[in-house]
């Protein structure tokens, strides 16, 4: 295990977390929130000078292997997470440190799972550290890291490939320090892009970029106490367009941008994706609009929301559905665990692993009937390596063991089934509100700090798809420390 | 496809229908229910009258692929169960068809869910056939017909892997036919001892019979409206150990039967078995004894039966584990979908098949670790080739697929989450109660008939393990008919 160099990466992401903090003090200063500004002053300019002095010298020895890739994304994720709760818990204003931990996990892993009742009290330093932690975390931090410290050749491929979303990375350009660039370049200016149509819509500005970080990294956070209910009806409609289209394989704006339209008009996952959003909002309007009672288009319009905010497992919310016919809340369930595409910055199991565990099925199914047949799993028009669709079913086994582990550690607190059930599809799939007791006009207070403490490394796992943090907390991993 | 072929498979089974309905109609005589006795008469002589006819002429081309096998199975059991619906029916003692076809595939499929809530109502000739129902589902029907019906070859040993429960099909002598009859004779045996022991536990002679028949298929119908909870402590301990050994495979009679005691006692797939029910029945007992307040023994007595119930998917039940706390629910919950082992009466997803996804989890995280180990999954000492493994993913993936869409199908009846999956759970993994509103002391009577074919698809396809039913209702299946 090369410890040098991981100790060294995590010292630029503390370099990188202690810089961002100035945005937040920043918005402190302005709102004359002094005890705040002090918070984020000396937590930010400690991280810094730490990480200035540990990343002072470059280690000897830069190779490492997937092993150590795993491990380091993992232990970054908690560093940054730990180093985040402390602006909350030193100011006072989550009074208990797992509680803050649990809401910057929320928030750097774009869960939107909350722990407070009252939002609103935090004040707009905290609230604006909170939505930015879901830009921060969207694209991943150590992808972030890549594009200033290239490392060379296969080491960042590692580190990528251990932190973004999806079955498989493809480097959209040979070097991988230049994909890491592109990406950013996307996130960011379709960031500006939806931040100044909020404006446009007649969006207050601090609203305008909080909500607008929560929408980009698919977080959920919301800034009031009413959630989006308060906002317009263009409002709404603008996030829902936003949060469905950060839900898109980021290849696909790549494509686009470098005018490949027909490839990007064929891409597989986003057309599934939105057939996924179309045909779930139409159900969920025709089976809600009579027992709500205020027209089609209302009905309409609050499906296309909720449908959009939970598939992207945003979180955002304007209706309770709770109160929703119950196949409607099936449908919402099935969002849940569906997610977003792959490579974007939404989490749950994602729209490409369902289409290659389908079209697997379908294989199997086709090699019974017919069993001299000879046949391959395609995606994107691609023949998938067996590799790939191995790795996917595996992927989906852990994702029940840790599902029924999860959930049955949660019950010692002696919730009902469905709240613990939803609890664990919330904060595993990245979404933030569940159904039951946590649904979208609760919160998590209610849960035992062990229970949380197993939700927090549950949106961590579900953030890093599983085996980073299992591999960090296995045993095997630090046995042999050669 | 071989139509003349699956037509004579057919008319055998009918056969055997027939044939079976002489003990039932012997039960009615005994009674004096001469209409029901009536009932059986005509209904057995017709299936035994028209099943001659259409073996009257053995097909000339025998030969037939897995396809066929596939569908001869799956046909078979809907045959098996539409022909046995009608004593029900036609009595006039179960008034609407759907429910007679659920109650009868509840039995055959040795679910033990039942749709009536007054079972002392049927009397007790058609008491006799729903429990019988469960021994004759429980080793398979088919493997019965090929006991008589040697096909030779390779033809019967498709069969008998589409309808035996497990990954694999050991056969444990050359030839299947002496296989299915091996096994027939383990059955027999362990069933006669069974009934005698109960007998001189104290139990009456039909109550003896029909339990013994539920217990040895792990069916599950209780003859009594109060379920076990009648019954002495000495006969619910009895019913315990019997309910757990006709979980433990079968293979592991057949080797203490031909004295390999070491071979027998190194199972490891009986050793898991046994130290989930072992793990299982300690922590259920401290999460309730002082919650029930009537004494450790009084509640380790309850969980022991309780586990051994739900663990073999039989279904009986002394208390109503609704009222248990919630941590004890999650475990009954686990345990429905685990199973017992493979290639016993019992269904779920097998002891075998989680022990080959966790230990290709395991292999999977290591091969992260160190990629550059090779490393092979055994099972029983064995290395599992690539193709079980595969098949078992795929099996987890049909699995909670058909989990998801039925939940869904039900859900429009407006019930709860907790209702709807447990009601799933109950009668995919072939288990019977549920949870909520179809836990122990309810039934299946408030879902509508939609739902109830959507169960009975779901039992018949935990039953058969899913890919037969699939294929029977695929389209590709019947496409080309060559």
């Amino acid at each position: 295990m090369n410890f040098s160099m991981i100790v060294y990466i995590l010292a630029w992401v503390l370099k990188i977390e202690g810089i961002s903090m100035i945005l937040p003090l920043i918005c402190s200063l302005l709102y004359r929130e002094n005890d705040i500004a002090l918070c984020f002053f000396f937590i930010g300019a400690a991280s810094i000078l730490l990480g200035y002095i540990l990343t002072a010298k470059k280690p000897k020895k830069i190779a490492f292997y997937a092993r150590e890739g795993f491990v380091i994304v993992a232990a970054c994720w908690v560093v940054l997470s730990l180093v985040g709760a402390l602006p909350f818990f030193i100011s006072g204003r989550i009074p208990h440190y797992i509680d803050a931990l649990f809401e910057i996990v929320s928030g750097f892993t774009t869960t939107g799972s909350s722990v407070l009742s009252d939002v609103e009290a935090l004040g707009k330093g905290l609230l604006f550290w909170r939505s930015f932690s879901h830009w921060i975390g969207g694209m991943g931090v150590l992808v972030l890291v890549l594009t200033v410290l290239p490392l060379g050749g296969g080491y960042n491929m590692m580190i990528m490939k251990a932190e973004s979303p999806g079955p498989e990375v493809s480097k959209m350009v040979p070097r991988v320090a230049d994909t890491a660039k592109a990406l950013y370049k996307i996130y960011f200016i379709l960031t500006i892009i939806m931040i100044v149509i909020f404006l446009l819509s007649g969006m207050p500005l601090f609203d305008a970029l909080c909500i607008g970080f929560g929408t980009a990294g698919t977080g959920g956070f919301a800034i009031r106490n009413s959630g989006m209910a308060d906002y317009s009806m263009l409002s709404q409609f603008l996030i829902t367009v936003f949060m469905i289209l950060f839900g898109v394989n980021f290849n696909v704006y790549y494509l686009i941008q470098r005018k490949k339209f027909s490839d990007a008009f064929h891409s597989e996952e986003a057309r599934g994706y939105f057939i996924i959003i179309a045909a779930s909002t139409l159900f969920i309007t025709l089976n809600i609009f009579q027992s709500i009672g205020r027209g089609f288009l209302f009905a309409l319009h609050h499906a296309f929301f909720t449908v959009g905010s939970i598939i992207t497992t945003t979180g955002f919310s304007t209706l309770d559905f709770n109160e929703w016919a119950v196949p409607s809340q099936m449908i919402i369930l099935f969002l849940m665990i569906c997610g977003a595409c792959a490579g974007s910055t939404g989490g749950g199991l994602k729209v490409s692993r369902l289409l290659i565990l389908l079209k697997s099925l379908g294989k199997e199914m086709h090699l019974i009937i017919h069993p001299e047949a000879i046949r391959k799993v395609r995606l994107e028009g691609k023949c998938l390596d067996h590799a790939v669709v191995r790795s996917v079913s595996t992927y989906l086994m852990a994702y029940c063991f840790i599902y029924m582990i999860s959930i049955f550690l949660i019950s010692f607190d002696g919730y009902d089934f469905m709240t613990n059930f939803s609890a664990i599809s919330a904060t595993f799939n990245n979404i933030g509100p569940g159904l039951g007791k946590v649904g979208p006009l609760s919160n998590f207070s209610v849960y035992s700090y062990f229970s949380k403490l197993v939700m927090i490394f549950d949106m961590l796992a579900g953030r890093l798809e599983i085996f980073p943090m299992l591999i960090l907390f296995s045993i095997k991993t630090w046995r042999k420390t050669n």
